[in-house]
């Protein structure tokens, strides 16, 4: 099932050993021109490293893109998505799969660029990471041709792969030789961890899978309070300071790390129809997550809420299987944008072992109006006689269910 | 807008000054019979002296009913909505919403086992209360008559209270003299509270109104580590130990009290259209909310699984709003109980000062399958190639929205 | 429960008997200056004769408003509408709703101009209309005061209102002075029946109710064919003839009457808790709806329009229950416009004895591809073959699932 | 990508041209034992011959299949389907798909009893059933091997598959030597065309195509009034005569025929990612629709009623794509069951030329209540003031919003 007569490939090329064995079989299976992308998403990995390697391995120059992506990473894919406070099956923020697309765009941006009729990626076959990315290429350039290798190839195991990477002089960094004990992706919004160790969903994790955050037992005794200041929707500031996305989004990651947030070990189920176990850190998206609600709920009316949150997880589950480029996330898009305008205002929180606590939160749009909560004299703010009439017609349909013989609801 | 020519009516008693002053203020009034009905829903008060206070206001023995309902409580209300894992506003576990049906649907009983053709409760004008508790009366008993004496009466300040109390001789406990500075209730599930010193939503509620649950700070350096065994979706026992639904939930309470876990400081929409502020806690519902989804992660198939995660919202806010004898919420009960037969197993948890992390699950009826999912050779368990064709018609309409002209997914 | 102090007050009103006594009765009961205002919604009747009866009834020229808002009420009103294909109940193309929300907005308008504090309308106690009415006031106008005469006065009977007419000189045309044998509400979209001799859901509604369409039995034996142009969702010509909002939608309702389409008797749910027996009639608007989504069904994306079907309950709810101006109905709005930027092109339909039959579309935005879909080779556009690997992967849970005991999806 | 070892294969068998090709075609490929099933789901066909023929092809006598399965189409399939009203993309009335997993449970039932490894069908690789056969397969019998000719085969046009027939001494008749204009499916419920003559959506369907129905034009002048008696959701008499579900549907079919019911011309979305072109007719299904809907319109509570509404979008997609056996499915199928338990009672309908028109509806279970919403004085059963605080609180929010400066319900 092989595509056929590939001439040019944009290859997403972190650097690491398992895409250079990718980039040398593309060219020994293929015979093509090989491109190399790769992108800074945060990862928090040097770059040079991977320019240096794709050269070493016979990559011409202006075949080799590397781009600092994460301003835009966080503007364009991270912000969006929490507008909408999508959290897959209740827990997962989605740290992988907001990623994908990005990369897919950018990857046939160059492809168009250059001429390139292919592009690869370097997902396995089990994976939701090869829906999102290859969705992502059919929506943006529909006659594209895709090169999934671990759908394709004989290297099934490690040992074959690092007999190709012999045969091929592709240089093995030590301790690539064994097999890790799990696998990971990161980027500026999360750290997750999956398989080997973590495949037997009774056992805990063992504490070496978390890279991105201290134990919560090792976070400081006292909590560091902050405050994160929000406009249309977006944080825009920390403690008064305003930052760019990519930047506020490190210094949450930062804060959060310090006070061991945003750990979660998750049992899921992924598109293509199996259960996985995995274990996810988004220190600074977890804090968001929780800000983001909570200046929510004194500028956003109650029904624009509520519709929000009865389409958040269709919203989440597009994201999740890749469906970012699609017409039905970008209509949801336009629902969730128009209802942030009046989101802007301040959010106070306590960071404190694992636990991030609403203290506060204020708006100029604020619809909380205290006078007409109040538990003192509201000075006719609110008319108490108006409930009777409220409750009486909300009830009359079920009154007249219950006169018809079917009390308490029944049908 | 009274009703008129009442004989006799339920009232809901607590026993406390509130509820003592309506129940002299029926009789001087309404110039009926009032029966009195006080419920053991796990508030944590002695029941003893409200019936003493019931006689000495003048009741007659036969006409005061005091019932322990915490069986019936959790087995019957808490329960199933916890298998809906029901969030009202993405984050309130609807402690004091699920209690009111219960409190209706037996003070109605009363009412047709006494004969009486009216019932009375002491919910204030402006909340969701009066309108669960009415709903409720009304749905089971539409001809019902109801007495809402907040919305009535002309005791529109604590002073006047007082003096209604002292002229009929109504016991007044000395720390009942001054206002409290917020207004609790309580139950098995939760506490809340609201009100005067909670009111502005910038301010930190200060930590006496916690009073439920201690200080994560406070809480043991150590974690507890607990393991809950489910079937068919509700909890049955803890480490081992077979327990009753109120017994387990007490003994969940006490673990969270414990390890400062279920606080939570919301602004929320109310159903009578204003916003208000309440700080909750919710301890061993915490921690059950959160096994129960972890449990449900390996058990329930993915699409029954998002099918409810996008019905919750609408479940959450009909038990919010007070339709829990409804039609609606009994048709999601029974699409939601019939995802739960195989719902059984146990979920290990470690509770450490506010948190409640997942560290194990399994069951006899798990859905996941280590080996379709491993990294490691799988035995053909699962057939890479299949996620082409998987990924290929997926993407078609997308390819050809875009072989069309409308890139990314534009519409 | 009446308003006090009003100073001057903007009646809707339509010239006939009743808003005629409304006025009056506001000069004598609140002693304030009335402002009439009055709309052609192409409800059929001429103006003229309102303005001479409000200047009969001591209105001051500069307080009467006379508006043709056709166009206005078709372009910004009915088709935002008729692109979500909102049908309530399943049924009901909502013809009424629809106008209630423009009327109260240009009454507010009004008020602003003229300084009016209050407003008032005709509608009853029992109906939706006020509903519809009101909410648009509050949304608008939040501290306006609101005059809902039939919820006030003792005007209880016919009698006494055309006493109350008799007595302050109010002139009475001969067939007002009988009870209507039922009660009717039009505009250009449809005319509704209700009430009297409609009442009992079990008799046949007799044929003078329908006012606006032909009997299917009596429209012509041979099929009008015709061919509607559609922009970007919006219809915008006939046969060829570009046409305004109000020119199409009227042009359609000759079609539709003389065709005997678009007749409707439904029993449904209102608002305000009870079931009412409706009789509609929408001609042009019947067939707009099938002309519309057959123009969708070429147009738009699979999960586009899958995503507008399961919100357009709710949005026919929403329009239903007057939550016109509101914050969801715009976010619900935002998601349907951003569906229909390729809504391009013409549907062809056969008219005929009460069916709108389709039997062609064609758009330069087609996104149906014989290629594809062809019974004939396609020339490898679509390889049968990733049809297997799709079917594998969507039954992979479901092959799990009875694996684990579940046969045939049980839970 | 074929299956391998195939011991026995049950094949459904129409003892039609194709599937008489795909038996001779397993016997050579896969040389292996193949069971015929021939179901009769009422498509109209005698099933004799499929016997004679079949054994005409070397199949033994006790692999011979032939069931008549119309009953428990109608009742175990049609009927749940109809009590939730479903509609594929707001039209169609999912005739062929729900035949679908009856057949597929069936299949493997026989596979079941006679050990058989392997299941066959004779859908092609572009269409919906291929999809719709084997997830039943898979959810009824996970390790069930499939084979799906029309995928696997290099008989590809008309010209080999007839060559390929008389090689194998498979009888022609006459009539299916030359290319169909259109393929058919037919059952109980309706029949369908597609393909060939039908896929330039432009073009109106030729006459030929209705097979099912008359012309509109060429029904009755005179309607025919019916009426339907329902018990708890399903149909059961037919003008005071009990009938079996079969019988039903075969009488409306009839009544649906004569009048010129049930067609549609449309321009679906398949699950396999392209859009199609299909000529339905569903003459009695089209009837039940309409009358079921009203018979629930007056013994449906109104939040019941929109609670199905809102997820028949998402039962019928499940229906069309082919997920009947699966968890989500019966887990709607419960909800749905659960409002039907008082859908009991009669609708009287009058058919002409094409329209299904409601005449009347009653039922001992109604909740409409003609004392709460008539014109005439109500005894007080209704108190019209009651709509002032339901109005005031509905639109308090909104007020709030206003206040803050969001007029008119923007964001």
């Amino acid at each position: 099932m092989r595509v056929k007569d590939v001439k040019k490939v944009v290859l997403a090329y972190s650097g690491g050993l398992d895409t250079s064995v990718i980039l040398k079989w593309l060219q020994t299976t293929y015979n093509c021109e090989v491109v190399t992308f790769t992108a800074d998403l945060g990862q928090g990995e040097e770059l040079g490293p991977a320019r240096k390697k794709a050269e070493l391995l016979g990559i011409r120059p202006e075949n080799i893109f590397i781009d600092d992506l994460r301003e835009e990473f966080v503007r364009d894919f991270v912000f969006p998505m929490f507008r909408a406070n999508a959290l897959y099956e209740g827990m997962y923020l989605l740290g992988t799969s907001i990623a994908r697309p990005l990369i897919a765009k950018r990857q046939i941006e160059i492809a168009e660029q250059v001429g390139a009729d292919a592009v690869c990626h370097g997902a396995t076959g089990k994976g939701n990471d090869q829906v999102r990315f290859e969705i992502g290429y059919y929506a943006l350039k529909p006659d594209v041709k895709v090169i999934a290798p671990w759908r394709e190839w004989d290297l099934t195991s490690r040992t074959k792969l690092i007999e190709f990477a012999e045969q091929h002089q592709i240089p093995i960094s030590k301790d690539k030789r064994g097999e890790a004990p799990f696998s990971v992706d990161a980027n500026l919004l999360h750290s997750s961890s999956e398989g080997k160790v973590l495949e037997e969903p009774w056992d805990e994790p063992p504490e070496v899978v978390w890279q991105r955050t201290i134990r919560p037992e090792d976070a400081p005794d006292t909590p560091t309070e902050i405050v994160i200041e929000f406009e249309r929707g977006d944080a825009v500031g920390i403690n008064g300071e305003r930052l760019s996305p990519a930047e506020l989004l490190t210094r949450l990651n930062a804060l959060g790390k310090e006070n061991g947030i945003g750990r979660l070990d998750l049992v899921e189920n992924r598109f293509v129809g199996m259960k996985s176990r995995g274990c996810y850190e988004t220190p600074g998206g977890t804090i968001l997550y929780v800000a983001h609600r909570a200046m929510e709920s004194i500028t956003l009316d109650r029904e624009a809420a509520h519709l929000k949150d009865s389409l958040m997880p269709r919203y989440a589950e597009l994201v999740y299987n890749g469906f970012w480029f699609s017409p039905e996330r970008r209509m949801l898009q336009a629902l969730v944008d128009e209802s942030q305008h009046s989101v802007s205002g301040e959010v106070r929180l306590k960071l404190y072992k694992g636990n991030t606590i609403v203290t506060g939160r204020r708006s100029p749009n604020s619809l909380y109006s205290m006078k007409h909560v109040t538990f003192e004299e509201d000075q006719g703010a609110y008319d108490q006689t108006d409930a009777q009439g409220f409750i009486k017609l909300n009830a009359l349909r079920l009154r007249l269910g219950a006169m018809a013989g079917r009390k308490g609801g029944t049908l």
